[in-house]
């Protein structure tokens, strides 16, 4: 199934990022002076195949799941947040609620493994539980293979149903206490890098269980021993159902040729997954915050992305597609609405005309 | 005059920051988890003296005017780029124009000294100009004293007239060839900074025509010798009627009790020269973006300021401000939508309750 979805993924469209440029170098401006403005219109255009894109309509899907490992005491928050914030997410009042309405966005929640019985028929939730929560990576695997290939179908498939509904621009993002533990394992397992290294405070913990985590997380290493060239058994291994689906839903991104918003430390490690599982699909992802998470800046490093927004934030659940969402907006009014030198009268003969009619008139 | 102007401004309303990051406190997420956007929503209460903070209705405040050191070489674009753009922002067709109509933003254009007759009549442009463009700075001071005084005195009255009519947010922007190396010239006399250090491409120099930039400054700081201590003295003898006047806005916002954002390298250029003059200014301004241009950096470290946004741009006329406009309304729409953790369920006996009806209920 996997390698046909990756099969599937089509390289950016390089005549439509082409016309896209030319459009961007005639608008009335230094070349290249919008900087990184510029190339996320071009980018755009080469996911689309269309110079000007509409991305009006767009979402941030949230993967929710509990992990096993908070038996562990890796996590300042009890294992009921989770459920207690998947349902928040569906009454609008979280951080990334807020934000995505802020800035004209859809909430997607997608329960992949949250530890309570959520039957809540609302156009907000789908319901994809694989599992109860994982589990406890620091004594055995998360999941088996067979629930992590599983577990990123879910991924892919609720990206192809946002895309369905008419989404054109996705954000990926997570609820699951624990899940910073399972990033960092990952992260690890990935790129050779020390668990002190990739391991941040999360969502607040002290000096003491930050020193719990790290060890938790080599234990979990040591125990489970994923294969560093397969994301699969490191995801199955050490990671979530939040991780999985939402490497899932990168290549899903990537398959449906829609662009797709990294937001923190969680969601870039599943960015991470996703391109070591896929290698194109990085072309359509796009960074968003720098997340104040310690791992944040490796897996940055790790996948070849350069994040936009410098808010220090690490809230997680999607928090930061949003506001990203609003500086592709910026993007595509640019390329869409700027003047071009013809229109903005910036021509050589016309700008000699205004020079010899009132210039060098001044003087002491 | 300016000493009148100076004396009022006030201090941020320490009670409804502390009122404000009570609030946040009290948000379902963990403490400073949002970074940045809390602090910007804290500040915001601290200027207008209310917690909760309407900044829908706001501006960016484009000074236009001409610099007579462009005999000298030093831009890649003639001079009458400035009076042709001027009249762009009127069309809505410049780069700030389309990102001001994105986020919102109204767009009002201050001639203070094109080198044009400008006389139409919209309700975008105000006639105020002082000169038809500075001197050259390598010859000569760009301007009198009383000149710059008065030009500040223009951008105060600039932001008042805008707080009159209900801005509640102002952005400050600029329009002028050859301006890049006025800043450039301000920063090295403020900061003591070498003109090698201060000065960039701006929109796009040569190698040969950057070294020519940069010994023209040493020129024009050698032959006018400003005074370090007196941004007055700076902006008049290697300043120009921009940056006086955009140092006159951001002290007219302060003085107003209203958020003022900095654009790029010439926009921040003259927020070090207004909180030289007036330190407490400061605590009204909120960087914006990261400008690509060189001296950006130096003005920010001396200013003490750290911009958000990171899109390696360099457009100027105050294009960065809609952009962080739009951060801000995510700050102001955390702080006043996001549920308590009393309103999200957040509590101890009710994690409890979760936790004992359907937790641990996971096995292999």
């Amino acid at each position: 199934m996997l390698e046909n979805f990756i099969a599937g993924i089509k390289p950016l469209d390089e005549a439509a990022m082409k016309a896209a440029q030319a459009r961007l170098d005639s608008l009335i401006k230094p070349p290249g002076s919008l900087g990184e403005m510029e190339n996320i219109a071009a980018r755009l255009a080469g996911i689309s195949g269309q110079v000007y894109n509409d991305i009006s309509k767009r979402c941030v899907i949230i993967f929710a799941s509990d992990n096993g490992v908070v038996d562990e005491g890796v996590s300042a928050a009890p294992q009921a947040v989770t459920y207690v914030q998947t349902m928040n997410f569906m009454r609008g009042i979280t951080g990334v609620a807020v934000l995505a309405k802020q800035f004209n966005t859809d909430l997607i929640v997608v329960d992949v493994g949250v530890n309570a019985e959520i039957t809540e028929d609302s156009t907000v939730i789908q319901h994809k539980k694989i599992r109860k929560g994982t589990w406890n990576i620091a004594k055995q695997p998360a999941m088996t293979r067979e629930e992590a290939v599983q577990t990123l179908a879910v991924g892919v498939e609720a990206v192809e149903d946002a895309v369905k509904k008419g989404h054109k621009l996705i954000g990926i993002g997570e609820m699951g206490i624990g899940n910073t533990t399972t990033s960092s394992a990952v992260l690890s397992a990935l790129t050779g890098l020390s668990p002190a290294q990739t391991t941040g405070k999360g969502a607040g913990l002290s000096e003491e269980s930050y020193c719990n985590k790290v060890n938790v997380i080599q234990t979990a290493l040591k125990c489970n021993n994923p294969d560093p060239s397969d994301p699969i058994d490191i995801l199955a291994k050490v990671g979530g159902f939040d991780l999985a689906a939402m490497a899932g839903a990168y290549i899903g991104a990537a398959k449906c040729q829609v662009p797709v918003v990294i937001d923190g430390f969680i969601s870039i490690v599943a960015a991470l997954c996703a391109a070591r599982l896929c290698p194109p699909v990085k072309e359509y992802m796009f960074a968003s915050h720098a997340s104040f998470e310690q791992g944040y800046r490796y897996a940055a490093e790790a996948l070849g992305v350069t994040p936009y927004l410098h808010f220090g934030m690490r809230l997680g659940e999607g928090s930061g597609c949003p506001l990203m969402f609003a500086m592709m907006d910026a993007a595509c009014a640019i390329l869409r609405d700027m003047g071009t030198f013809e229109e903005g009268n910036i021509d050589d003969e016309y700008l000699e005309e205004v020079r010899d009619a009132d210039f060098h008139i001044r003087g002491l």
